[in-house]
């Protein structure tokens, strides 16, 4: 695709399409255009003036389209990007997404069809925005020196629980403030509940580690349910709350995975990730710890990720997947105990959950918290009932400190 | 390269050469083996138990060996290691090298040498230790977004300066300690007079911007002179003094670039760069500020960051140098108006400088000072005179934060 100009069929024109539209505009050397674009209602008002006559509303419009050369979809539901990819990968045009629930649901599907149709799929944005996450795990941190990727990887959940916790803001006006700045997913649920950070890590963890965990089968626990009575606490602790995704080697053989409130001391380099951003920390044998930070959420940083993943097709880049033809993988193992603070009222959460070991049981008019090791297994098992209105998880990291 | 073994003919055997042997030996994935070690005495005694037989004093014995597919350099003289790298590429052999001094020095031969023998030249570990600066510009920030790249980029002068200002160390004490740490050049004038931070700037330039800039163009000015008044003045300012480099767009058509000491107030991310640790951050149209923190010295750091450019290699991977190739690239220029503090004493500095404005002038029986503004190309043309001991000069950034 060297010589020839990037012709782009556009899936999406919302708040990350119009943004592609802008940056395609203002990136001269890009030698890409926007040539169709694939809308449900082109006579939607939008604030960026494309030519009316490039709309389409129907599909294959754009993937029978034989000047279009990149398919780029940005829209925000999962199974009509899968078909879209799945089409366009299977015609042989490149792909390019920012759709982590559709990659974290549909990635050993559409690396096969990459593999078999000898296509590329680039999703850098899908994981972190503007972070280079994905490209740097992949290329980088190509060896097996990795331990662990561990960070705040949604944005707009994070935007609240700084708004909360700097501010003093409520747990909804907060959110609210969050949707109005276009952070926020058009189904909340997906941030606030951690399901957004779950799927970015299940594509991270591919790249990370060479090993493909369904995101069903991964422990994930949002601020949904986040108190006044644990902002406190935390505060009293002289810790912060934040929305943590994390993939952890425990030895050679062995990984284990989880989005979860997580109580950051002062320390930590997490710690500063405020408002929309995003922050990673990756960890290695030999070079320690690497912090990579940036704009996590937003039109314009998340455009110009997709920018850049249409950029490297210029030069047929594409994922290799390296490290699932490693010989030995480390497996996903829940047969890991972490210790937890865990807020109730309502439902006597000792009778619910085996603990461990209770370090401490605090009662009071108001609320109950327990401290406490316990299974992250055993949190799996008995997760419908975690999300009860009346109770709050949140992890105390140590277990892989103590391993250290 | 991809179905055989990498076979690496290793030129030195210092801190990080062995760095390198104990980072491979731990890496059961890399496939690379090291068949021969070049150093000038092999009787040294050294902490790494190599096989005595696979050394040699004889650089044509590692060039001519056809087993060799790869030579790894990590002496750490600038132009022997020339000598090395260009009869490898003019061999064909890739090289694989963290000596900034030889790239800074002679990056445009060495770009033209890759180019005629079609052959790499891969060098990740010459700038910021384990943090992947240049292979994200080459690849990632690859479009025209790029407004900024500024860090702190000499792991040792930090340290340093983390000692003396966080914790109340002696420059002389500091110095050493970051010697016997293994974190300063063997030269230490490399790092405290800002050669080595340099010397990267210039690297990160030809990937930031596609142009190559001679060092010695670029006004270069350390911490050598750093003195107890100037932080005592800095600790009552609030602000941390920082070595910094940095390249900056100014325009569409122009940028510059220098290395300085700098008041860095808490509020920007190289504030908590602390100790033997990089930070970069890389500011772009769309993304605006993303920032990259590591380990930017030390043994297995740059071992690791080397093993990065090692396993690319295992995908022919190298640099394309594609913003060289750009229609329009900007051009450098010293034309640009900086805000200093200048601390003098026996040199009267207003006499030496045409500042363009002097803001703040203070005079006492100890020292003396002025906050002023003055041309980059002013400090250029003086800057045989700026060495004095009893002169010190610190950046107060503000130019471009102006044009923001």
């Amino acid at each position: 695709m060297n010589a020839t100009n990037i012709k782009i069929g556009l899936f999406g024109f919302g708040t990350v399409g119009q943004g592609i539209y802008r940056v395609l505009e203002r990136s001269a050397n890009a030698h890409a255009q926007i040539c169709r674009i694939c809308v449900r209602d082109i006579n939607k008002p939008r604030d960026v003036d494309a030519p009316r006559d490039i709309f389409t509303t129907n599909a294959d419009d754009i993937l029978n389209d034989p000047e279009v050369n990149l398919i780029v979809e940005v829209i925000d539901k999962a199974e009509p990007a899968f078909e879209i990819a799945s089409k366009a990968l299977s015609k042989g045009i490149p792909v390019v997404t920012g759709n982590k629930a559709m990659l974290a649901q549909h990635l050993p599907e559409l690396i096969e069809l990459q593999r078999k149709h000898n296509v590329a799929l680039l999703y850098d944005a899908s994981s972190c925005g503007s972070i280079p996450v994905i490209r740097n795990l992949e290329e980088y941190y190509d060896n097996d020196l990795l331990l662990e990727v561990k960070g705040i990887l949604n944005g707009s959940s994070n935007y609240i629980l700084s708004r909360v916790f700097d501010h003093g803001e409520s747990y909804d006006s907060a959110l609210r403030h969050a949707q109005e700045l276009g952070f926020a997913e058009s189904d909340p649920s997906f941030d606030i509940e951690g399901f957004d950070a779950l799927f970015k890590l299940v594509i991270i963890t591919v790249h990370a580690l060479g090993v493909y965990v369904k995101p069903d089968d991964v422990f994930t626990y949002g601020i949904a349910n986040i108190h006044d009575a644990d902002i406190q606490y935390a505060r009293e602790k002289r810790v912060k709350i934040k929305l943590v995704a994390q993939v952890v080697k425990l030895d050679q053989d062995k990984f284990t995975m989880f989005v979860m409130p997580e109580f950051v001391t002062k320390s930590k380099y997490i710690y500063s990730v405020d408002d929309e951003y995003n922050g990673v920390v990756i960890r290695g044998e030999c070079y320690d710890r690497q912090f990579m930070f940036g704009k996590g959420a937003g039109s314009l940083p998340t455009a110009s990720s997709i920018l850049s993943d249409i950029m490297a097709r210029r030069h047929d880049y594409r994922y290799e997947y390296k490290k699932m033809n490693y010989l030995s993988r480390p497996s996903y193992t829940t047969d890991v105990t972490l210790k937890v603070y865990v807020r109730f009222s309502a439902t006597n959460i000792l009778h619910v959950i085996n603990f461990e070991r209770v370090y401490e049981q605090y009662i009071s008019d108001n609320n109950n918290y327990v401290i406490a090791d316990v299974k992250l297994s055993e949190l799996i098992a008995k997760r419908e009932r975690l999300n009860a209105p009346d109770l709050f998880f949140a992890n105390i990291p140590q277990f892989y400190i103590d391993r250290d």
